[in-house]
């Protein structure tokens, strides 16, 4: 009896990803929640959104970039000034070498992008103030752009969801059940959190590997308030598509589970969302989740240890019934 | 038997659209998602959201509009402080051609408006130095709005999908069904989408045109994800108001189909929202849409061709059976 | 047989509006939306959200406010540096008349807070440069606030709906109908709009004058685009609470209706809402309302007439049977 | 028979806190809404969200690290400077004693920082031009995050609503209910308001004292305008997990009742959420809230006194019935 066979439950259909998608044993969700997929077709500019690529780089890719970009336009705008001539420069020698021309060039680029203008480089003559002029304008623009940029970095409605690093197969009212573990590791406060777990399968069907989707009912989809940590629970009942799989079928089956954490933040006033996946690579058949909070303080307050997120110990399976 | 008559469904009766609009042949919908719509009895800066204009105009037009107000403001000034005498601003000579001082005049206002204020050029005497107060202020504030601007233009939630140009009539477990494709295009990540298909009618009501709206059923109006594309499929069955309309009647009716898909950014965090809407003329009755993406890079990822979203090739559907 | 017993339906109980608040004959919410309300007990400065107030008064207040709070900062820091002696700031004659002096320092004053900084008059001594780099500080500061404002009050996502003057009572499918009249007038597209029809009737009760308030059911409540003008209609039958109240006794009995109107924005990217009330002065009883659009320019696109949005010619009513 | 045994619902199972968290008679939410937890296991740095804190702050605390921030800038770069030396700032002596080159250096930073530049210090040298050139782009960046977080903090959506100190157990239709109450106290207008009870009970099950979270069905849940104060009640009756509890047991019993408000604003058109929670100790047997608002002004308007909302008068509760 293949393991197709088995699966009881109608499939889902579409989850935006193809039936036939014919992607064996590839990731469909990468562990930080995007998608393993690339695009063709248009034009890379047009595909891209800067704004989502500079809201979500790095730290430090961002401030190079902005230090990148600074750096750019100053020796753009010097070159102008130089070619002009830096003798409508008042205050830069105009007999000096010319590296150092240059240098005074982009000092007085500098001071007039970022609007500091000391005064005692400034610019005479038409042409240079009509450039001085237009370098402020620019400047102040593309600082705007960087004010945005940079409010929008520190203002994106995160979840700032933590998840343990494998999913277990574990004891549960006497049969089995999936689990997963999230925690809020962020001083921030959601409530109405619900939790959604997809299973993708890669199945024989009529001698062509396709992939499957399922919707895996859970124990508590929803709860008021994501405090402390969540062991989000599929039970695998007769329900469920994982049904009657032994612990070789279930490494074989190449699944695929992905999670989705959807809350309101309190901070944010905002609806977040984080999302991420685990491979069959990632399961561990018979083991439970370790308690990772309890009362601490002298039973002041409630003590929430992160670093155990994802601890487990094993745990005995009952024997599973062939059906 | 008319077309009005076959149409076994009620009607939805009020999408905000009237169902004696008398509007027949005319487009509803512009391919844009905007409506084909104008409205008079107010005065037109009432009417206008200024703030809207100014973020739905091209990134050209926008940086034309910045570089327009700039201009004028500071001829604006210009005039003000040549008005007062040249002579009030130390370090412009006030004995040169008129010409001359009022560029001197024109650049101080620059200089002022974006506070880069060198100081080569000051302002004396206390008309000239209140004018000049007033402008730096002024500036301060009118940067602040296009700063808003700019970041609102970039922060715009907005769904980026591109449409298939055609709707198809395909082949459908058997029968037939309207089928329109959408994707997203860029790195962004929808989930929780959810789509609508309007139609609109124009149907012969006692001698007299009226246009009608109709909500299609779809085979699946919601997925969790929309990574990659996804086909719209509306089964012409028993209970569609397209039900039994042969080719000719189909293309004889005028019929509009208004697509809305809303589906939840990720990035933004936010509902966003995306519309268009298919004439008759794009109707393409008998073809079937190529898929559009799969496995690549040695199974590596999947590949999304969006140059493929319109692509399809011709199908064979199934006789009508006059009921 | 009075008024209330006439009332089949269960009022709503609880509309955040007391039952007994014993307010007759008093309007409840404004024709702008605002609750006809005031709050003691806990300080103006606390009730107030100063955000809020500086958000919603006119472009006109808001100018001023800003304008004044510019003088008072520039006229404090002036008398600072006065008290100190303009002999601390180099550029200024010491020995000029003290409004001379005063003025300068206040020039001086407003070219630091704005950052131009001219540096024709500029600081020496230590207690003069602290201050003038502590007000440069609250000066950019101080813009921010007024940056965010700026910003705050243009991208106010808002409904832009105009309402009707009056609310009418009209035939309808052979019986009489409440009706009132929104529509949309700027160059945003809401869709699905949600109508709610909320009557505040003041019924005797034991002797005792309260107020009740009735949820009307609406012929239809919700429109998936609110692209042209929209008539709610709350049909007048056995299920209303306004069911056999003669014209005499529906304007004897002091009713108000609230309207609330709930959109999503397509531009915002937001929910939207806006109120009104219309009270027993505005009921016009046996009209019905002109049609406000129709197809226009050659029947390329239908035009909106806005200032048709209260246009009504009386209507005959069918006679009341008494139950 | 133990509280336990007469509870006679089925407790929510899982709300974020764990029902064997063992935190007998401690607080789980704080008065201010926030949760009674420590975190530990990842860096500080990582788990708290400067942004949310700096946010949260008080407008004191604010400003002072604001103040600290300029300041220790300035200090840094007046450091660079004098050690490149102060013979590089034109305009600034190099023969006066260090403290004056120190803060003349230190004024020439916050000049360049703030882009106010004078110009009566002007850099010379490479060295000190690039150090300057590089500090007017850090305070520009350094300002932009400033002017995010001014505005984040002012725009932030809150419910700013007011509760009641206590929560009653008063008379309710011949019966008993637990009364708590909340009031908006800011001129911003709440729409659709939800209301949620959440009881947290230490209960001993098996001997182990463990705590359980039930849900308190609410007489009215959901509110259309939250303009008045809102008394939310939850009847004692043979549903509820309270029933036939005395004041005796109602004290002993340690429970926490934790109450969550959510609700639509009309300014930020958006859903704001505000917690609170009240302990056995808040908890007083037989009385009931006096009301808070009625006619004023000759009738004009609604009058609502914010300092009653915690206001009541003791009031017999009707017998227990022993089931």
């Amino acid at each position: 009896m293949s393991i197709a066979n088995r699966i009881r439950q109608k499939d889902i259909g579409n989850t935006g990803f193809a039936a036939n998608s014919n992607i064996e044993g590839v990731r469909i969700v990468n562990p930080d929640g995007t998608n393993n997929l690339k695009k063709t077709g248009i034009p890379f500019y047009e595909r891209i959104s800067i704004y989502h690529s500079l809201l979500r780089m790095s730290r430090f890719q961002f401030s190079l970039a902005i230090f990148a970009f600074y750096t750019s336009i100053n020796v753009v705008f010097a070159m102008i000034y130089f070619i002009i001539g830096v003798d409508h420069l008042s205050g830069v020698s105009a007999t000096g070498p010319v590296y150092i021309r240059l240098l005074q060039a982009f000092f007085f680029s500098s001071q007039t992008l970022t609007t500091v203008g000391y005064g005692h480089i400034a610019p005479s003559g038409i042409l240079t103030n009509f450039v001085a002029s237009t370098e402020s304008l620019f400047g102040i623009l593309a600082f705007a752009v960087v004010t945005g940029l940079i409010y929008g970095r520190f203002s994106r409605p995160r979840a700032f969801l933590i998840f343990s690093e494998n999913m277990l197969i574990a004891p549960y009212k006497g049969g089995r059940a999936l689990m997963v573990r999230a925690a809020s590791y962020k001083n921030n406060h959601l409530t109405d959190a619900e939790a959604q777990l997809t299973l993708a399968l890669h199945v024989d069907e009529n001698g062509r590997m396709v992939t499957r989707f399922y919707q895996l009912p859970l124990e508590i989809a929803k709860v008021s308030s994501l405090a402390l940590s969540w062991t989000i629970v599929h039970p695998i009942n007769d329900d469920s598509p994982l049904a009657n799989l032994s612990k070789e079928q279930l490494l074989d089956s190449k699944l695929e589970v992905i999670l989705n954490i959807k809350a309101f933040d309190d901070h944010f006033s905002n609806t977040v969302q984080q999302r991420t996946s685990f491979t069959y690579k990632q399961l561990i058949y018979g083991a439970r989740f370790q308690p990772m909070f309890g009362r601490a303080g002298d039973g002041e307050y409630t003590l929430l240890e992160l670093d155990k997120i994802g601890a487990h110990t094993p745990a005995e399976l009952p024997e599973l019934v062939e059906a």
